[in-house]
């Protein structure tokens, strides 16, 4: 063990906290708590657990965050971390180049769907988005277009937390008090079903939801608009999954006037949804580009990327401005470790991640849907591995509950206690754990959820606050 | 060894290529290239060398991109980075925290000058400027003052590339078909002494930049500029060292008008000037928040980030809005194992690395300063183990050659040849090899530097496109 990590793991979990509130800011602050805040601390983790500093193991609900997809603790990713970096540690992408990240593009690109054929580095989601935007940009630079910019995104929707991706988000409460670039962006609906109209169908609301694109297009023009970014299902926007038509017919008002389509696989990818991609096995999607991060490293390493379609590159070869440079890299792009952690990990899915992760996710979501016995539970919903779990003041009118304390921090308080690490979002649980989750450990993981919202639902009742 | 290592260490370097030409996206790719081009193979680095395709070793100029400061094959930063995976690889910074984040969080504090004592992790470099530009943003809004937006930064500088990042470069052909958010900055005149107007002393240059700099707050309006943004020293638009005076008095600027200055520190941090931080100890000065990336794990793990001053943090915490969000964090930030890395790196620096670095700094410098005997080098600049030799077509006019392939270019492919690897600028070659190489490597870095420059000059005039 070498002084770096004893240093820690000597250390006591008291004094770590007070180290944190003194020197370490935290994501996500409030002004009154900024650099004055300590989180829950982690020591350890192995599959699906990790374990807090008091040496309680926990079932890590969110997979880290979205990420952990093979788990933690893994030998195979934590060893080719060593070798790769006792091998070549980094090399610049700019004047060189390495084989794990030839070999790697080679095959993201063999699993992503149509001609999506070249794949492009960067450190993970919105450095992933930000390359997808800025080539876009680009791309109608070099074609002649500079007018052709403008991006439609969702309410709803998350893309990153860099200037540009940010100002994509859909979410409450992430724009409040910080800008945005809002003449680039055109914001359209949420595809939620759980918020459409009192009693229209599904297939209404997915003509609605198309109808506001169509006439957004012919509003503003398609000669201004850039592209679609869109995530096949809104993840942190709580698990929305679209109404099934929705998605290809989108696809294909893009395709017929020159909007390029991005599909956002940053939480959909690596396995998530059984799947390396997601968007043309389980949506019959062919994004001109995607973008990914998170899983295809199981989170041990930060990376991501993007997908490029072989069309718009052929395109940009073929173009009248050969010398006219995408001016665009990051020191990490093409990392050798990295790009090696992620070949070790497609090991992993492809060596029976997949395969478990197709075969368990229909138990998951049938055992996690019984939690709508409870009153406070307007819905549960989701596919693959992830699902959320949305609570509500009452089924009728669906309102989320205003609370000093969110709902979702009082279930994961109580789920904390009962073994559980849940992602608590306002009114919302997230539950996407590692995929080697066993059909025994999703039975703990509902039953604990089942009693921490139980106990959450008797807390406000003693509150006087909800009546259910 | 694992099989992702082995695939890639087996295979033939002209099948890499290959793959590389039909699915690797290079960064700063022309558009008749992107998609289409492979870089020179490097398949291993030990030291100061790193070995290319054909087996042939190579002096790593650049040190990967400035960042491998401790050198390359570390075992201490390789084994920690397997030991922290094996103990907790990932953890969500949102609900929860790990205590190298927090132990490293400390440390770096401890280094940073004035009340810069908390520190917010990102995954590099242009991570970290988004960080602090959204910081500034957030906390002129916090205070009511949203109209105080305004960057200020420099021709020549380079801060990222991400959409915001890259609208600050004022590097020549890297915004010349990309977007930026030109109605957000501010381009004053870079710091470059070898332009300084002809026959003008360093002392009225430098008048001449702090003019210029209170003329235009003057005319804008300090309560419309939120931060000026600056390296202390220009990496990449070719090691610009600015007048001695000419950093504190814009500091000064910047506190008499609630300008924040923000010290971009991502290349002069973690031993490249033979401190921690240079803000303080070279330049004298105390930033309101520092940016750093690279040297923090010598390029092994990607991880950067700010240092926040104490004062700024207090006045957001003593606001009227204590629920204000500063909506900001990457899945990455505070990444367990790259926290380790960055604490192994730090024992590496203090061990022995920052002490020979600004033991063998004269050196470097003093023997580098000997190519300015050649006809083809107009100047030699630079401190600590950063320098540039700036090539031109007579010393006279100091005008940078114009040719099809660039001076650069042309030194790096017989360095390349002679057994170093060069980092090509247009017309200048900048020199940042790892902070452990010896004066016998020094000795033979510059005799290829000259060589390579000899035979670059025999060329041009064989072709009849430089007498000199």
């Amino acid at each position: 063990m070498t002084d770096a990590i004893r240093e820690t793991a000597q250390s006591n979990a008291q004094d770590v906290v007070e180290l944190a509130k003194r020197h370490l800011v935290q994501p996500w602050p409030t002004a009154g708590e900024v650099g004055a805040e300590a989180r829950p601390l982690i020591r350890g983790g192995e599959g699906i657990y990790i374990t807090d500093g008091a040496g309680k193991r926990l079932i890590d609900g969110p997979a880290g965050m979205w990420c952990v997809n093979a788990g933690h603790r893994r030998e195979e990713l934590a060893s080719v971390m060593y070798e790769q970096a006792m091998l070549l540690s980094y090399n610049t992408p700019w004047y060189t180049m390495s084989e794990p990240s030839a070999v790697l593009a080679k095959r993201i690109a063999d699993y992503a769907p149509g001609d999506l054929n070249h794949v492009f580095f960067t450190t993970g989601g919105s450095s992933a988005v930000e390359s997808a935007l800025r080539f876009m940009q680009f791309y109608n630079n070099v074609r002649g277009r500079p007018e052709k910019k403008l991006i439609l995104s969702r309410g709803g929707a998350y893309h990153g937390s860099t200037y540009l991706s940010a100002s994509l988000n859909g979410r409450p409460r992430d724009r409040d008090w910080m800008d945005g670039a809002d003449d680039l962006v055109v914001k359209l609906s949420s595809p939620n079903p759980f918020r459409r109209p009192e009693g229209m169908s599904l297939a209404i609301f997915s003509n609605m939801l198309v109808a506001e694109f169509e006439e957004t297009v012919s509003r503003i023009g398609a000669d201004k608009i850039g592209a679609f970014i869109g995530e096949p299902i809104q993840a942190s926007g709580g698990v929305i999954v679209p109404p099934d038509d929705y998605l290809p017919r989108i696809r294909k008002i893009c395709r017929d006037n020159d909007i390029l389509f991005i599909a956002d696989e940053v939480v959909t990818a690596f396995g998530r949804l059984g799947h390396v991609f997601s968007s043309g096995e389980e949506f019959g999607l062919d994004p001109d580009i995607i973008t990914f991060a998170k899983g295809v490293t199981s989170g041990y390493f930060p990376l991501g990327g993007m997908v490029v379609s072989e069309r718009l590159l052929a395109e940009l070869r073929r173009s009248n401005h050969p010398t006219a440079m995408y001016a665009h890299g990051l020191t990490y792009t093409s990392h050798p470790v990295g790009c090696a952690v992620a070949l070790a990990n497609l090991d992993l899915l492809e060596g029976g991640i997949l395969a478990h992760a197709q075969a368990i996710a229909p138990y998951f979501q049938e055992q996690l849907r019984t939690l709508e016995e409870l009153p406070l539970v307007g819905e549960v919903r989701g596919t693959g591995l992830m699902a959320c779990v949305e609570c509500v003041a009452d089924r009728e009118s669906k309102n989320p509950l205003e609370l000093d304390t969110s709902v979702g921090m009082r279930i994961d308080a109580h789920c904390h206690e009962l073994g559980l690490l849940v992602r608590p979002l306002i009114n919302m649980c997230v539950m996407s754990p590692p995929l080697v989750i066993t059909r025994d450990q999703i039975d703990d993981m509902v039953a604990i959820l089942r009693e921490g919202i139980s106990r959450t639902m008797d807390d406000l009742r003693r509150e006087g606050v909800w009546q259910g």
